[in-house]
């Protein structure tokens, strides 16, 4: 018989935040954090301090929990196998969210349409590859990478060079800085979409509406849902992805594919870009705007319940990020927010100010999409202090 | 400048849910619980064990909170009144919630409509008034009671001879156990309603649609809203009385009034019969049916931070509250719950079982009023143990 202790690995937003869905569903919430006072320790009495990669700090969290996941990859997915409690998403699958080049290999086998790709162990790699599919190039650290960090738009190998550093004269095979990196083509995408998916152990698969992102210095800013004039058929080609890739990896919990839009014939094409296997920012929307929130259903996924409905609430739900904030605190804004904008739903994740951090989110939904958008954007506006 | 810490007195599903909302908007709540393992200690970090009358207790959690409020009326409010911090409802607001005989003084004052009533100090009192309006009628200690307690229905005096049993032969003023008692003329009223509002220090006010509430041995069992089939005019008639309490009590924060109607000639009477201060089981329904919970408002309200629109998400949500279960962890019954009702949101409130005890709640919101109640009994009946 399954409890409903779930140990989460991961102090930041998206364990709050499954936090306070937990709550609602007396799912009792265990986190290893990075400090008391970081986002989930504010809220999650059950807080152990240690990082993702401490053992001991993991057996204690672990300890009479029903099932442990994660709120980032960089996890030790050797070290989790061990344990006795399930890990979900599996280690194994885990392994296709922390390396690229993994992840590439195996979209690749199944058949999923990806940016052409090479792994390159030196910058003779990089510079045949680029010769071969066009400069720029998209070059990527296989591990390590979130937000934009680890990515790089690379007009010849030199824009690359320090993460060759490491090289020796032979300068072949997995000794580069980073191991071997992965070199892809610049996709020519009209826009970047989202098709997020959760999947039980036992297999069942519930997709939410595909969305809309607007990335910003490799970091999500904005998501509109659903993808404002996305065909239905290709729609249902992104959800299908998703479902694949799911099922390929045999994902369990909360699973973000973003794709690249490519215009072309017969509606255009579909490039996976990255995969993200737990609650994601272009799911933020869902708490007001879906049925059943991603964090809600990345519980259920994880304690192997039977999903939520994900279905949208509204024909229009707008997220935009709050990346960092002129203001020392951003809650300095709320009485102005707040008195403006009387029905936007405002997200601050109890972090302190740094510049670009993901400080909190607001959500707006309704009928008018560019008015959903204006009034998200002012709101945001106000908290980082430039109202 | 005011900060975002709010302290609250009382450990159970109220604070529990307050601190959900709190969450979202980085509001520090700090509470102060019976036990660390009840509704409220199990998800807010910041509890302190104590009671609502240990003013040592109080002031620690009191302690750099911006404001103080309460989820019971159980306080010691002539102690709260000599803090510092603002407590919100005012302890001179809060009397009328905590001494049922002040609030129909000053209901009456306010020429707002009250069942006929007297205070009685006497068994002849409660005589002289039946025989007046006629029996049974209602008799009410005027303090401590909740969700049916200190409520009688007496037939003859003899009904409520044991809450007479401290009175000397002088038999006058404040010399029955529980004080002098409140005794109502029974309301022949048709169905129940609640009107809910929140007001601000600065005096704002927003009221949610008005609803009809569904009690069962004086506990509420269902909520629906809006209210079905209420005409506009008794709908705003209902919204302006509560308004009228609020500014006539200087109430801040969560009001919620509830009232008899009583068919009659120009569509029926509206007779208050209770009053809470705080969030209240008929106002659950805006966790997912208002753009504003009545959590999130009662904070923002305590904070004299402006309002957030009221208006209802759906054409109908329909709450029904588990009151006891047969199941010795009524999670037991998730796997069922979920597959059988994806699009019903389930709260259960960390509570061990005991009969009758309100362990949580279900909401259902959508088009069809019949079906709604129908899906929100059987996941009700299935967490119940009764599947």
């Amino acid at each position: 018989m399954t409890g409903y202790t779930v140990a989460v690995i991961g102090g930041g937003q998206l364990a709050r935040m499954m936090s306070e869905a937990a709550s609602a569903l007396d799912i009792r919430l265990r986190a290893l954090v990075e400090a008391k006072d970081g986002s989930t320790g504010l809220v999650v009495p059950d807080s152990h301090v240690g990082t993702a990669r401490d053992h001991t700090a993991l057996q204690q969290i672990i300890q009479g929990a029903d099932a442990v996941t994660f709120e980032h990859e960089h996890v030790d997915a050797a070290f989790l196998e061990t344990l006795s409690v399930p890990v979900r998403p599996s280690s194994s699958a885990l392994t296709y969210a922390q390396d690229k080049l993994a992840m590439r290999r195996r979209l690749t086998e199944l058949g999923i349409e990806n940016p052409r790709w090479v792994e390159a162990a030196t910058p003779q790699d990089v510079q045949a590859f680029g010769d071969q599919v066009g400069w720029p190039i998209i070059v990527k650290t296989p591990r390590g990478g979130y937000d934009g960090k680890g990515v790089r738009l690379a007009y010849s190998p030199d824009d690359v060079a320090d993460w060759f550093s490491g090289v020796g004269p032979g300068g072949l095979g997995g000794n580069t800085l980073h191991g071997n990196l992965l070199v892809e083509e610049r996709i020519p995408f009209t826009r970047e979409l989202a098709a997020l998916v959760a999947r039980r152990p036992s297999g069942e698969i519930r997709a939410w509406p595909v969305v809309e992102t607007v990335q910003e210095h490799g970091v999500c800013s904005e998501v509109y849902a659903p993808a404002p004039g996305l065909s239905p058929a290709l729609a249902e080609r992104a959800t299908k992805i998703a479902g694949l890739v799911a099922e390929g990896l045999d994902v369990t919990g909360v699973l973000a594919v973003e794709l690249f839009a490519v215009e072309g014939p017969d509606g255009g094409r579909l490039v996976v870009n990255e995969l993200a296997m737990r609650p994601h920012n272009t799911g933020h929307w869902t708490i007001e705007g879906a049925v059943t929130s991603q964090f809600e259903q990345h519980l259920r996924a994880v304690l192997d319940l039977p999903l939520g409905q994900t279905t949208a609430r509204e024909p229009w739900s707008v997220m935009v990020n709050l990346l960092g904030s002129e203001l020392p605190d951003p809650r300095a804004a709320y009485p102005e927010v707040m008195a403006q904008f009387p029905d936007v739903k405002v997200h601050l994740y109890g972090k302190e100010v740094r510049p670009g951090r993901k400080l909190g989110h607001v959500t707006a939904y309704g009928q008018d999409l560019e008015e959903l958008k204006a009034r998200a954007r002012a709101a945001v506006a106000l908290l980082r202090g430039q109202g």
